[in-house]
């Protein structure tokens, strides 16, 4: 498949304007530009620019609000629940994110969950935010589609309920680990249909329960969790921290944001902060991870492995090689962003 | 096998004799017998009494400290570290989970952190001091005993360190999770040879990366994660979270307790407590999880699926039972029981 490589700050001043052009304002654009283009820097794929057709179709139809006014419904020292009045997700969860710090910095820790939100792009990008200041961050969220049913079960009623933990290092890259509560995210399935591949046995079964390996058919059958009844557990108790306790969409009330562009989601998550300094002196803490990363590296290996990975590992390499040398968009993405720019009447991306 | 059936209270006196004899205060002696005795009570067979005669080794050997003090390390509002003295597990964690109740009561959510602390029986025991308030309880802990390599390694540097969530309903028996990182807790490979079963594919490799299945030979090979990677990276971040950030053993440092009896293991552990008052009208949100619950439990099922479970509801079946009908303790362990009564001159359990 032909990619071009576009430089990120092309890349983030096109979404800018598209956004811009949508209704929202200069700085709210200008934020979510940002943190898409990161999701594309850390090699989120399927979380950064090719998100964008899908958020200014929500935008036109009415369900994505472009200029939001925030409430905070509750607040306590070190927790809050805010109404992001059905903004674009990432900026509800920079807002929380930013709250989270400034409570964990004098509580210790903070916890900031979100209702009336929206899909916010990859996990990663929220808990991320603690790196900037010796800061652990954790973050979950409702999916923003079912494709899992109950453990047993065929009603879909459950999404794959992300969680992301970022924790920093001093000489290493910080501990980033992303991960969906099922075997494969759904994005990997859409994948193995562009590429015209066959799914390996334990992403999905069917309604009888046996292996679905086609990813043309997989609506004929539903994600499953890691370690089985485990991963429905996380994926049930995650969904309830970040949705029930907010407020928030969950189960059945949940919004194919997919199928549906315009019904509000009312998506809910949260992000946790944990101040360093609260534990330990915070660069002894990032000596100790640095260690972590040299004894993990270092053990024994199974036969055919020649490197023990860290969670993160990939993301910071795939973000200085993109830093450099510019995010790869291929040729079926670039026509449509081109499209999408003709349409809403701002410059083509530059290349 | 046979089995006794032993009253709650004739095995709580018991265990609280057998401590005391041991050095432990009576008021100490009677928290952990308490603890310990629910563990059985809910069915978590692996760390309840079963568990005595190995803590005895340890007190008996100085491994733990029978009289400890704690500090509090670190003490932020919404935050703490306590140093637990080498006391018994449920001891620190039992004062940590108090301490987070009290914080949560004030600033909407608290975490607090151990080290030098024991293992302290099963995760759910602390989750579960939340649902005497309105609260959400989360506890993570560093296993004690290294089980499993990093994904694509063969150095057992990991513990299977679980995770327990406890999350109260109304009418419903509340939801809890509780869950190691593996496939199968290191539990299920002792009773798998007890039982002279083979274990199921996807327990166990050997370090060749083939599949073991006669746990006679666990010690060839090591645990698996759930889904692969992500229960190594869940695994890895939940040890630095409970372990490195307490100043708490992690990785190497892990001292195997059970073929140890005398070194201090610096265990780590972390509970954090979340008011549901700072986030939505409890006795709503109460029903909000009775309604999860029905939502579950209706939906479609597979072939040969005869009910949706819940987290938690197995457990509360147990304890209903258990509280009723006794807890059943097999005649090996009824006879390993009466030989520690013999030696520290305390009268047998009533039968």
């Amino acid at each position: 498949m032909s990619e071009t490589r576009v430089a990120a700050d092309a890349l983030r001043r096109f979404i800018s304007l598209v956004l811009s052009a949508n209704g929202l304002s200069e700085e709210s654009a200008a934020t979510v530009a940002r943190l898409m283009t990161t999701a594309d820097l850390i090699g989120q794929d399927g979380h950064g620019v090719f998100r964008l057709a899908q958020y200014v179709r929500r935008l036109k139809a009415g369900g994505i609000n472009p200029a939001p006014k925030f409430t905070l419904l509750e607040d306590y020292p070190a927790s809050a629940v805010v109404d992001g009045d059905n903004a674009m997700g990432h900026l509800v969860m920079n807002h929380a994110a930013e709250l989270a710090l400034e409570k964990a910095r004098r509580c210790g820790v903070a916890w900031v969950g979100s209702r009336n939100s929206n899909h916010a792009g990859p996990a990663s990008l929220y808990a991320m935010k603690a790196l900037q200041e010796d800061m652990i961050g954790l973050y979950v969220a409702v999916g923003s589609a079912n494709h899992m049913p109950p453990w047993g079960g065929t009603d879909m009623l459950l999404s794959t309920n992300p969680i992301a933990v970022a924790i920093p290092a001093a000489e290493r890259p910080p501990i980033v680990l992303d991960m969906a509560t099922t075997v494969a995210a759904y994005g990997k399935v859409k994948t193995a249909v562009q590429r015209g591949e066959m799914m390996p046995e334990g992403w999905m079964i069917d309604r009888q329960g046996n292996p679905l390996l086609d990813p043309n058919k997989s609506a004929e059958g539903f994600l499953l969790p890691i370690g089985g009844p485990k991963g429905y557990g996380l994926s049930l108790v995650f969904g309830i921290l970040a949705g029930v306790l907010n407020g928030a969409a969950f189960g059945r009330n949940v919004v194919d944001f997919n199928a549906d562009s315009k019904t509000r989601t009312n998506t809910g998550q949260f992000i946790l902060m944990l101040n360093i300094a609260a534990f330990t002196d915070p660069a002894e803490f990032r000596s100790s991870i640095d260690e972590v990363w040299t004894e993990m590296k270092s053990s024994a290996r199974l036969p055919g492995v020649d490197d023990i990975r860290l969670p993160g590992e990939r993301l910071d390499a795939t973000r200085r090689e993109r830093t450099t040398h510019g995010i790869p968009v291929p040729a079926t993405l670039l026509a449509v962003l081109d499209d999408l720019a003709d349409e809403n009447r701002v410059a083509r991306i530059e290349r």
